[in-house]
């Protein structure tokens, strides 16, 4: 993702200027692998991308979070390794760059699950945002349309289906593919995970429902206790009869907010038939359907989404309408 | 929807304050035959909508251009009918509370298809804006959507089903309904205007074509210029051998940024298979599907709109994160 959005802004920069009127420059990278490398003026993305290819290093190695505060930028993008069931060291990255005055723009749903709270507080009392639309779903503008357009509908529930892996294995699964095939057909797609049980258990998406709910309800979901369904030998029965019906076996993550104000969370596996506004949602894509108490169901939905997206996710959170101000030029 | 509007402020302006810190008072109504009524310490809408419900005028008439002036308001809600051939009564309507330094809130399709560069200009020049989520959709949020999630998208089509008296005249086409039998039924759900020809032959997607087009790519569209397929007799054979072979028949409306800048538009029928994302838009759903150059196509879509969700689509515009501020209180 680090480097598709480097990719992005070296290609687009000048339409960015011409169209939007915002002079972006990348004036440092750092990476758990290559090293760091730091330019006020602007690096050479496209040198730094080929000594990454080519596997070279780019200088001394920094650690991140004191790289968050000594590179000269006013916005930190953070794409670090998910740690799914804590997200600390992301999550410290970002709370150094904020105490330090920057803006982040992250595609971490670990720190949104874990933290959200405690980071948008400390955004707000440096007078800078944390933003997160590539957190959850690969580009898909669930948290800006959230924010934007349902200002006050008094959101009831989330259902979506928030998974591609699961997607993916459940499709081969319901053609009567085995298990192992199916993975290893995932895997060769690049959707799924040299190991996949992170996905397949359910736990990418729990994580997800989490990010969610911080979010929304300003209500943190214990992971733990988001009731799972896995994608097992279990389901593949199931998934192979659906077919024959005309059914769709998919995983939905979906949470509520019930009466006292806790929310429910599940994973589960359920069937849909063509009437079914997720039927539709075929191989990587994704999908989110929002209940309110003000509106009408709303759904919105990704059309096979790659890292490309997600880093598009990370350029709509710097552009999206907000009062990102240099600080560095200026005052 | 006015009344919807008003009816939705009179019942949630305690959870609004409480949830939002925004406080919302009714401080002016006028309606073409009902006269007006303002007060600036806040209307008695449960009377007014009261009123207006047995047929008794509030006051005097007050031409809307003025009322748009006098009325001590901050913002401005504009629902007047659609004058869907031009849009310039209520686009002086907008115009003068424009000019007047109020922000403008309209449901109005007509003046964004025909005056939207003049009219935002003048926003911006007098430092307000002007917002109408509701114009095109009944509330799904197309607008707030593309303005803070696709703000460097460079969006190249829009294809959505937009028209949900065409919707549901055609599903009953395709259960074998006599064209006659099948508008009837759309009047009788509330669908369908008396005069349901505007819907059925286009002209209601085309001018929300022209909208979408005025907002995404500042390109103003001739609405005599869209290529136009009506639903009529020569549909209903056509709807009703879809359905035999498990396919919808859907009016599809369409519009294009092609090479040159210059934009291509049409409302077409389109036969959908239950894996098109629109297959599942049963009723007076709507839905939207934006394709772009730097992200995968997102579909939004809403589930049975109604004039409730019109009048929240106003009060999202309202909220909306924007720099409305409070005029006629403090400075």
């Amino acid at each position: 993702v680090g480097r598709a959005f480097a990719e992005l802004i070296r290609r687009e920069r000048g339409w960015i200027l011409a169209e939007r009127g915002v002079h972006l420059v990348i004036s440092g990278i750092t990476t758990g692998r290559f090293g760091s490398i730091t330019d006020p003026g602007g690096i050479d993305v496209a040198a730094a991308l080929d000594r990454a290819r080519r596997g070279r290093p780019h200088g001394t190695a920094v650690e991140a979070s004191r790289f968050a505060v000594a590179c000269p930028a006013d916005i930190i993008v953070e794409t670090m390794p998910l740690e799914p069931f804590h997200g600390t060291h992301a999550a410290a990255v970002i709370r150094a760059a904020l105490t330090a005055g920057r803006y982040v723009v992250s595609a971490n749903k670990g720190p949104v699950a874990h933290a959200c709270a405690e980071l948008s507080r400390l955004a707000a009392e440096r007078g800078v945002t944390y933003r997160y639309e590539s957190a959850v779903a690969d580009g898909m503008p669930v948290f800006n349309l959230i924010r934007s357009a349902l200002p006050a509908a008094d959101i009831t529930g989330m259902h979506g289906v928030l998974n591609s892996t699961s997607t993916v294995v459940l499709e081969a699964l319901a053609r009567g593919e085995a298990m192992d095939a199916a993975i290893r057909n995932a895997q060769r797609l690049g959707i799924a995970e040299s190991d996949p049980s992170y996905d397949l258990e359910g736990w990418d998406a729990a994580v997800k429902l989490a990010a969610l709910s911080a979010t929304v309800w300003s209500t943190p979901l214990d992971i733990h206790r988001v009731t799972r369904e896995p994608v097992d030998a279990g389901t593949a029965a199931r998934a192979a009869e659906a077919a024959v019906r005309g059914q769709r076996l998919v995983s939905l993550a979906s949470a509520e907010r019930i009466g006292d104000g806790t929310v429910q969370a599940s994973v589960r596996m359920v069937e849909l038939s063509a009437d079914d506004d997720f039927y539709s949602l075929a191989g990587a894509s994704l999908g989110l359907r929002i209940t309110s108490r003000l509106l009408c169901p709303i759904t919105i939905s990704s059309d096979n989404p790659t890292p490309r997206d997600t880093a598009y996710g990370l350029l709509a959170d710097i552009l999206a309408p907000t009062e990102i101000r240099p600080a560095t030029r200026g005052d």
